[in-house]
């Protein structure tokens, strides 16, 4: 593999260590499903705009990254989409009256009684249109970074029998971070699609994909995972006439 | 206390047991919350009737005994309200795809294509008009018997300090039970308030409180429930001077 | 089937409502495991007594129903075993300065000094030699009812693909119905073995067993386990050579 | 504050990022604990060594970083027992048959049958005689990175009201990370000791306390807990002759 983005990063003393003990890779399990962690309003603003510009509206807004990493987004889930995995999208929670995890931001935002802010703050969990969930792809609202806790999800995927999870969305470092150290806790087979994930600071961004790939997960290239997930589809649909495929749907299986 | 609503259930051997190793109270402690679970639509259908009329058309419906629940809790939750302590309400998590824990129920409702029963079914997660939540009262939507597992219920809490949560609602012997023993779990002080609990079926409702009462919880009549409301109200009230009551605000503690 | 145990507990509007609408079979998964909770000495004391003798002593005992279930337990431990399924073991958690759950009584047990009451407490969690835990067969120790709260139980079972979990243990009340509810809330089929299952109240025993089968879990006579295991067993024999078998080792599989 | 580790490792653009959106302090609450996380013989091996020496034996040896941080956790320990705040150890769970998180290492090392590296596993989860708990002080096992996941912990600090959380020990970018990530979901307030906490890699060590002082947790110099310490014992002992003090302990509150 060429220079993988967190090298630059390292010390000297950090490269020595890992030419004594790299890391391997875990390997894809045989029940996939795709997690989109976050791809909100709140990170992308209203348009494509550089990072320092667009904090000052926006300011969890993850700049041209977010931006650029849609299309890539985009071709993951039309391919998990046509491999028939289960498809999970997280949002935030808002509107509930539960505690938020971080009170000094949120009385900070609704101090803002400009109109404008208003808005802002109403749309900020509406997942963007690029990659709007489909009717019978799960919706998750958390109150967390991670995915798993104070949600259903642990339930959902075990009642779909997924062993791997492949995630994407933002932000490395915070919720694609904590739902990923969660998943490999949980013990499912964790996959991360570097190009599809972004952050807001690019050293944390190139320093978390580091730790999840050494700890937690795979790191790796999109094309590796339309590639998987080509083949998964191919050999399911070998299994055709046998109904194992129809155990996954809910809730149809529940009817026998 | 007079006798005890599960008392004509117990074999004699159970009241022989009793006698020699009688159940203790919990007590309350310093920083209540009052929990009122799943009071929707479900289970009240659009009027009162007699639970074997009842379940014709909704088949979770309660009868009369939930329909006479309802000023009682009006009661307790005008109390709660009046002292300032935390309200949190619970329903059901529709329409979020997530894969239901009683799949086979899901199912048949589902197939039920009669508009009248697609409208029920629609309605059926609508929390009741007579304690409709108000602005500020946490509402949980919840995937799970408990209204700890899948939420972020237990952050909310600790957010506020609680350390004692008084329990209405239904089903005594589902999420009534289910949430009271997670409580107990988390180490709260459990109360469940007789008067304001409720069930389909008879036995079950009176075995389970005696369940709760044996390991899990204190259950109580309303008015010793509203007694404590009104001290535990007036003692704060005393403390009028010191700031500590808006430490439990949302967001308010926060800006700090 | 034959009368249940719990029918004589109902009301006459319970068997109403039932004969309206009855419960149903949820049915085995593919891949089970057995789960014996509790089966320690501070439930056994140390030999068989009238319950009502064996509490002065040993304030948990079981009475007969627990040495009775013995025999029945072993038979279908040592069927389990034959078909290598999965076999997890729960006691308690002892000795970790761990709050409790329940104080008051923890403070009451620690308060008697008489040495052979602190022998008993010193060995009320040990497994009983009768159904003693194998080398690799899992042990959890659990500071709640739930075999799951506080325990990595779901990231076990998940790593091992499990979607069926047959309990057995005590009590049926108590630590049985809350990890069955669990169980069922982690979207796991969940069996209840209803001979090795058994409760200090006859009342409660019984009512809790129709709570399990009316929401959570199938309430199944031993037999009818027994010959479930046989057949999965045998079912798994006939794909000797493929070895997907070895997929359900710890931690073999990992090796791949 | 005086540059901080992670500041050589930030990009132009991120520092920019920074002088716009500065982080916030969260500030201590009322009821603080301290949690020293794995500080066992897996990462110490038995002597202070450099890490690329190290490793050869002990393959998860954090070197001299370790070594060096151990007075200093010794003095954040001795005023934390001082203070008489709760301490809660946690270290790995072993030989309970779960299955492990990382599967592949698990495997590596089993499969290793020289005598001194089968001595070294069986030894690997000994907290090191330095910080040895005392009895009274919590002693988690954990078969996960967090503290919180599949482990009581969560309920032994609710039933002690603490609110605020001192971490320290290893690895920053591994357990330590994942437990004041959790923390901070659960809503309490989380401290991170500099001083007191270390990694095997350097950049990462850095960056995760970054992320960490970013958005979920105070990271602190050890002299300004110290003096935190000072004061909350301070301002605890002139509360004396109200009991409030007995409500911590386990299980002495209890009786009431």
């Amino acid at each position: 593999m060429a220079e993988r983005v967190w090298e630059r990063f390292l010390t000297e003393q950090d490269r020595a260590h890992l030419a004594i003990r790299p890391g391997r890779r875990r390997g894809f399990g045989e029940k996939p499903a795709l997690l989109l962690i976050d791809l909100y309003r709140w990170v992308y603003g209203d348009k494509p705009e550089p990072i320092l510009e667009a904090i000052k509206k926006w300011p969890s807004h993850c700049g041209m990254d977010g931006w650029n990493a849609i299309p890539k987004i985009q071709k993951l889930l039309a391919k998990a989409r046509a491999a028939g995995i289960p498809i999970v999208h997280t949002t935030g929670l808002d509107g509930a009256g539960v505690a938020p995890r971080s009170h000094r931001r949120e009385a900070e935002l609704e101090a803002d009684k400009d109109p404008e802010a208003q808005d802002r703050l109403r749309r900020r969990y509406d997942i963007i249109d690029e990659v709007k969930p489909l009717a019978g792809e799960a919706v998750i609202r958390k109150a967390s970074p991670s995915a798993f806790w104070g949600t259903p999800l642990i339930g959902h995927l075990n009642f779909l029998h997924v062993d791997t999870i492949i995630t994407c969305g933002e932000s490395t470092s915070g919720c694609v971070r904590a739902s990923v150290v969660d998943g490999c806790t949980y013990r499912f087979r964790m996959m991360v699609v570097e190009e599809c994930v972004f952050d807001r600071h690019q050293a944390t961004h190139a320093m978390n994909l580091f730790d999840m790939n050494q700890k937690y997960a795979d790191v790796l290239p999109l094309q590796e995972v339309l590639d998987f997930l080509d083949g998964w589809q191919g050999s399911r649909r070998t299994k055709a006439g046998d109904n194992e495929a129809s155990t996954d749907k809910v809730p149809a299986a529940a009817i026998a």
